[in-house]
């Protein structure tokens, strides 16, 4: 496996709860004896949840992995994007779960991207009260959802409003299924990444800034170091507060802005990584108004532009239909607006005393600046 | 409020998830000063999630205490009925959240039996992951319901399949509202108080025997000492296994066959405790099969029949499908059967090596004997 020898392993500490993410290569094919050795029962059925983009490629290995160590496994397909991250998806993986017969023993694995973990891991939370869950991730974006254990459908009005906190037993990130994410994927994906530089660690977002090349080409060594840093930065986070009572907000960082691009386009036409990056770009202009400097943002917009993210509201947007899509997001509480605002490179700080206004005037600046060069 | 001065007050012991149960008349109507007491916050919308058969009797009671403590209210009114326990109504309900603004301080509250608590608790499970519920039971079978957090909604091909742990803060009892309940009703309620005397408490057995016309006639220190004992037994067997992982499995006696029975029925002609109740006399017959003794089925059936239960299987069900319902139920496990058994009043234990032929054998009993006299 083209240079990806090196296996990374992370535990994520969460009591009891506490579960590995492996990153490296080759390991789809170890699925059924990673099974084994953990002690996932043999008798119980497993259900292999695939992205319709990865289904074809991968998941025939994955289930010949498990089959050869004498795992029963029924497969369901779930078709690329958000759209499927509905209650109605949802309804479809617990009839085949039944169908299959899983019970309480029982294993889903998700394979795909955020899309698809989100969901199965619904699934996993909901059937029977909840079953075990494991993440086998085939995007980098995915590297933020495979950390935290939290797990969701959207609902028309709101996105992840219906959800849980369920953390799967384990991670398994091969590294050779990066290979055939999409390049418009892939830069979407280091939004997260650079995410958990601009929150948590400066050191970690310079080395991003430093290796932009190598992680577009999606050069192992780097890749795999680099997964390995975002997910570390996001379980420090998570394992310090698993039910996002107060420091887990910090994640959110150009999130609020970001759901409600989303949401605006229908889930759909802005990738989450994209929109979050236009996100970050807008708390780093809150961060100005907050007497920060405007150095931030400038800064924050060059990084994310190096990655080749978006880092303006697209033509079409709505001013007032991002407003009121804010007012649905979780991060709206108890009648004010709360952000997650950026101090420097590496610190953020939550924010409840946003003035609306403030918001309205950077989404228009986004929006305005987008038509110039 | 008639007889019901006193206030009985239990608390079920679950670590920092612990919440109290009272029981008592006029509780309703103290509702928002109970949560301005427990620091419930003000600003948070509260969701009222009402059964129609008691929407229109206290729900306009609960609204106004709230209103009066300050706090904003919405109401949703679900139609009474198992049918009402679908992913569809979950939907209906999580959009009512949403278009009254309930944010992660937010409470539900189910008003109603345990189809409300069920339904509305599973919403409050799962709305942004999780938000304050509080059941207000409207019914004697929902002293069960109440005590332990299971929630769950419904799949057309099994019971309880979609669902959660998820604890209420408070539980008020109000006896008041037992006056509405269809005598059907009362008597279906005291199935699930019969069943903790038979898997755990001897004497509470004996008690429930001894005033069993008291309780029909809903006499209220007797309802109010009934539901008290019905609750602690449940929680002593909740606080020792929250997520059902062994010693909770004893409170599934009778519904193994009972589930089938609802399931058969399409969740409709039998009531939860009637179905259950035939379930018990099932399950006291393979008693006798492991060599317990005849008497113990009969003493079984003799106390259920008092109370005006079924116990035996109605005409026009069909054996097949009662034993193909059984193989969905959760208590299906790897392949063998497993059933709660008693082996004496108080006493029962949890059996993973019952004949499948044994289980057939008694349900065509149990269809053969409802014709005789």
């Amino acid at each position: 496996m083209a240079g990806g020898a090196e296996i990374r392993e992370l535990t994520v500490d969460l009591g009891e709860r506490s579960y590995p993410i492996l990153i490296g290569a080759g390991l789809l094919k170890r699925t059924g004896s990673l099974f084994a050795e953990r002690g996932f029962p043999v008798k119980s059925p497993v259900l292999l949840v695939a992205d319709s983009a990865v289904d074809g490629l991968y998941a025939g290995t994955v289930e010949e992995s498990l089959k050869s160590a004498g795992y029963s496994v029924a497969r369901a397909v779930v078709p690329s994007g958000e759209k499927s991250k509905s209650l109605a998806a949802f309804e479809e993986l617990v009839t085949a779960a039944l169908e299959a017969g899983l019970d309480r023993r029982s294993t889903v694995i998700a394979l795909g991207g955020g899309v698809v973990g989100d969901l199965a891991g619904f699934v996993a939370a909901s059937y029977m009260r909840g079953i075990r869950f494991v993440q086998m991730p085939t995007t980098i974006l995915a590297h933020d959802s495979s950390v935290g254990g939290k797990v969701a459908v959207n609902h028309r009005l709101a996105k992840n409003i219906i959800g849980a906190f369920h953390q799967p037993e384990i991670v398994l990130y091969d590294l050779d299924t990066l290979k055939s994410l999409p390049p418009r994927d892939v830069r979407s994906g280091y939004a997260e990444m650079i995410k958990h530089g601009l929150i948590w660690d400066e050191s970690f977002a310079r080395w991003c800034d430093e290796n932009a090349e190598r992680l577009l080409a999606l050069e192992p060594d780097a890749l795999g170091r680099g997964l390995y840093e975002g997910c570390r930065v996001k379980s420090i986070v998570v394992s310090r507060d698993e039910k996002e009572n107060d420091l887990r907000a910090i994640l959110n960082l150009g999130h609020t802005i970001g759901h409600a691009l989303e949401a605006v386009s229908h889930y759909g036409e802005l990738l989450h990584g994209e929109a979050i990056s236009i996100g970050m770009v807008g708390s780093a202009r809150l961060a100005a108004k907050f007497g920060y400097g405007d150095e931030l943002a400038a800064e924050t917009e060059r990084l994310l532009r190096k990655f080749g993210l978006p880092v303006r509201i697209p033509a079409g947007y709505d001013t007032d239909a991002i407003m009121s899509a804010m007012q649905h997001d979780k991060k709206f509480k108890e009648g004010s607006m709360v952000f997650v605002v950026p101090k420097r490179i590496g610190e953020v700080e939550i924010r409840g005393d946003v003035p609306v206004q403030w918001v309205r005037d950077i989404v228009e600046q986004l929006k305005e600046e987008a038509g110039k060069p």
